[in-house]
């Protein structure tokens, strides 16, 4: 690693995407340069090759479930990054906000009754809007976001900006940088809080998604023999502290003999075995045979370093006469 | 159920489909009707309302993973087909074809010589065609096809269709549809095997993908009291045999108090005991709260009916006692 690259974050861009968010909150007063990526692959490669110290990629949604490509690049079935370490995890709740430019001597929300508009046509489930507009929203006359977020808030757009002309872009963060250029007030984006202040917008009104709730889990990849050298410490997360393993989690992928019956279920065993709480499980075509899998396993625990000999490492002791093959991919502390 | 839907066999479409190939598979010289349905939840609806009274559809592939829409409507978190079971399951190899027809006079293949168009520029790994023509290909102007087919048959079509325009469609099924209405010869889908018989076009070329042995598993679908009463048997798959229990499979979902540390170990350990061997596992989001899973497991080994004890109903007894609730989906003869 080279000069900038030593304080370089590679994240799935673009910028003011939610994984923009989780960086933004996981290297929060550090010294470090965001590099937004194209795909979850390059950011593996940034880290893998030390284009980038740190990795931010998305893991998991609470809705939709896991990522597969991210799965998959941790798999490596190809061996492309095998130095790869998942060394911490954050959580951003999906909201999405309203912006654009509030407009001087506009008259504000609370002026105008808006129950005399009741919403036709709209999903029942989601008639009452949870979010209000903090300003009056009468100028607008076009609304820019990728074609999900439409679905995602039917009863705030049916109840506030009823038949206002739709453009679909292909990022809620395009659709923010869209409006900015626009200063007369008639354009807004369903976008992210985060594309409020990138873009310089005003946020016309936060929340307005109809479920609330949804949330997705990032995931901090690192390189294994990336870990500062004690002359020249590098900025690590925020999140990272000296805890005891109490309430760390730790992440193993292994393979097994399908030939052997009850492979698997010795397996995970070994996992759950010392105390161990097996939190997540995931399967994925193992690449080398069909209808066999690769599993990622994911418990509570820290594997300890040198000779120390904490549960997971005798979890791991055990998993590895079990099973055909197995990595450990990382321990870090629980952000839940 | 009434009339037709007795004998009507709901399935993914559209016709020619890979779904379309795993439901003639599973029904082969059966007296049923065949319906497309639009999506996988239409599937499910058929079959729950008993306007069909078996359904087909994709489960997993073997190269791309688990088909969550499928995972989702099985564990029916909003109640919608309560009484679906899996009934038994279909495997099809994806084989792409070279459809179109074949026309009188055309010089055979093997009188051309392809080595001195060699291939440029395309991925390393594929450079060599694993199939060859049946016939000459020269009066092919343009092709039809999905996109992702493009790219799974790059060797053919850089070596023996090079430079041809290229049309995506909706579908293989529809590139095939297209192109039985040029009967000039000029135009080639790249479709399945099943459409070529579906649309009467000749196969010009077998298994032209660069990759071979990828291939999907369907499951068959049945509503819980749909048994044939004994007075008027349905038509079952082809494959339903009165086998043993020896070669059969169930899948179960649960779902775990996440607060109790080892619950999910010793759930699993309940479906591993008995000597039944765990052949995959699967997790999707709960729906009620955030960051808990609802669990897929399905191992080899047959639910006995009524008051007989067997190991799969000795392990759901188990089950029962430590996880928060559970399902069983279904025992059905293996057919790997």
């Amino acid at each position: 690693m080279e000069g900038d690259a030593r304080r370089r974050v590679a994240f799935l861009g673009p910028e003011a995407s939610y994984t923009h968010q989780a960086a933004l909150d996981a290297f929060k007063n550090k010294d470090v340069t965001l590099s937004p990526q194209i795909t979850i692959a390059d950011v593996f490669t940034a880290v893998q090759k030390g284009t980038a110290y740190r990795g931010v990629v998305p893991f998991e949604n609470s809705s939709n479930g896991s990522v597969v490509f991210t799965l998959d690049l941790i798999a490596d079935l190809h061996g492309m990054h095998p130095d790869i370490l998942v060394c911490g995890e954050s959580y951003v709740d999906v909201k999405h906000c309203l912006l654009g430019y509030i407009v001087p001597n506009a008259t504000p929300a609370d002026q105008h009754n808006h129950k005399d508009k009741p919403p036709v046509e709209i999903d029942k489930k989601f008639t009452n809007p949870l979010a209000v507009p903090i300003c009056d929203l009468s100028r607008i006359k076009k609304l820019y976001s990728h074609p999900q977020a439409w679905g995602q808030c039917k009863a705030f757009l049916s109840t506030y900006l009823k038949g206002i002309e739709r453009q679909d872009v292909s990022s809620t963060s395009r659709a923010a940088e869209l409006v900015a250029q626009d200063t007369s007030g008639e354009s807004a984006a369903l976008s992210s809080f985060v594309a409020a202040s990138l873009f310089r917008l005003d946020v016309l009104a936060e929340s307005i998604n109809d479920r609330v709730g949804n949330a997705t889990r990032f995931l901090l990849i690192r390189r294994k023999n990336s870990a500062s050298p004690s002359s020249t410490p590098l900025p690590d997360s925020t999140y990272t502290t000296d805890g005891n393993g109490s309430d760390w989690k730790t992440l193993v992928t292994f393979t097994v003999d399908h030939a052997n019956p009850g492979a698997l279920a010795s397996c995970l065993a070994a996992c759950g075995k010392y105390g161990l709480n097996l939190t997540s499980i995931n399967t994925r075509p193992s690449g080398i045979e069909n209808w066999h899998y690769i599993f990622f396993v994911e418990f509570k625990g820290r594997k300890e370093d040198g000779d120390e000999i904490g549960p997971v490492n005798q979890a791991l002791k055990d998993l590895d006469s079990v099973c055909r093959a197995w990595r450990w991919l990382g321990s870090w502390e629980n952000r839940l």
